[in-house]
């Protein structure tokens, strides 16, 4: 079964577009937790334990785990979802972009170092630092096109024959990329929820492609504007990232994971009102 | 002393433009090192060692370690570096880009993990994202403007406000973003030696701004085009990377260290012949 697929058993499964970030930030993270051996892996676990019937994928955010030297308990993050968890997929937010040979050590990386589902990259460097992914069929690419930041609008709103660069990026890997490969169709794409009307062009651009919909909770984008403007037709196609809302609700040794559950679920919920 | 500065110093004292990047690939190493604890970091020290008087930097690319899981090498390649040879800056190629909270996580794995002087990063999702890295104002950062791969015209082109993006980029970082911070300069860019034309062009829109240039040796790019393109009006301005056509150069245990030298110095000399 391939990332898309797998994906799209978790929307059915848990009937749920909520993709559920790990950003271990041991500022935020519970007290007790915060020094303790292998306490960023007792963490994600717990959220993960509290939280696993109500997501449709579970996204790592890798420069967390750099900054600290914590690159062992993200392997034992990835080892658990995969050994408990296995119809919800593994999507590493690592952003990677560089050339063919480097590529594939970032490949090789996320995919064989940690056995992600699906990794994100950076359209900047073109078709040849996104290709060497696809010799892993099974694996999902994830492609930056409209970033939920301010500065987002630097480069992705410039005007590119009559449209913003942004869309020309959704019709590249919509219309050329993911055509190539053994089998074709691995791409899905980064569309913040910042901007719910952009959402809608790139859904009118990509078709079915799935989006990876960062911004809401704590970066204030809108549920009901995104669901609205990210879907497909059956109400599908989005998963809808949330981190620090959930992971950082309670810091409370004794109730911090189930305050992410509760807020997990009543972002699922609310999610699903409008689908 | 800060990045620019260190740079600076390090052309002069080593007459020289040659940045020596360290892609240590297991595949194309001498083979008793392959397998070796400690290899890859004994592979570099050799490296290092043999070059260290031919170089004006040194570029650790991070995806050759990430993918396997060698991070602790990488810091000792790095600890060595700035023990032995401080006068010489360690570039971390890491092509990092991501939102603000994410981007300083980034600048701590690069700055205080590895304790690298400058880090890659990627311009695509904006100012914001590039931002959190100048609150280490001694340090620098090497933004991708035109990249050497063939892909890279297929976003870099693409013509904006009648100029190619790369430009936009390039006059961007020199005209806005360096001006930024406690203290401004702290910016470079990176610029692939494959389009002597667009260093031309780089150069023309940045000034004295150094230029991170890969491309030349395995890539093909062309030594001499590049130098005279790329330069300042002071023959300077220029870390002109090669990665695999000195660190392969042989793969004898006895002697794949003094080919490597054999290689940088040609590459030094041939640079220095069109400053």
């Amino acid at each position: 079964m391939n990332f898309i697929q797998q994906l799209g058993q978790a929307w059915q499964q848990n009937h749920s577009l909520l993709c559920i970030g790990l950003d271990p930030d041991l500022a935020k993270m519970p007290p007790h937790l915060r020094h303790a051996k292998d306490g960023i892996f007792t963490f994600c676990k717990a959220i993960i334990d509290a939280t696993h019937d109500l997501a449709c994928a579970y996204k790592p955010q890798i420069a967390y785990f750099a900054a600290l030297g914590a690159e062992d308990q993200l392997q034992q993050i990835c080892d658990y979802l995969r050994s408990n968890y296995p119809h919800l997929p593994i999507i590493l937010d690592a952003k990677r972009g560089d050339i063919g040979a480097t590529a594939t050590q970032y490949a090789r990386e996320a995919f064989e170092r940690y056995r992600a589902d699906a990794v994100t990259v950076n359209p900047y460097m073109g078709f040849d630092s996104v290709e060497p992914y696809l010799a892993w069929p099974d694996k999902g690419v994830i492609v930056l096109c409209r970033t939920s930041n301010p500065g987002g609008s630097d480069l992705q709103f410039l005007q590119v024959n009559g449209r913003p660069l942004y869309q020309h990026v959704a019709d590249l890997v919509a219309n050329q990329w993911n055509r190539v490969g053994n089998q074709p169709g691995q791409f899905a794409l980064v569309v913040g929820a910042t901007f719910p009307q952009e959402l809608a062009a790139v859904r009118s651009i990509v078709g079915e492609m799935p989006l990876l919909v960062p911004g809401i909770g704590a970066q204030g984008g809108d549920v009901q504007a995104s669901v609205l403007s990210g879907k497909t037709a059956s109400g599908l196609g989005m998963m809808i990232n949330s981190s620090r809302a959930i992971l950082y609700a309670s810091s409370d040794e004794a109730t911090f994971a189930q305050a992410a559950r509760k807020v997990a679920l009543a972002t699922r919920d609310e999610i699903n009102l409008y689908r």
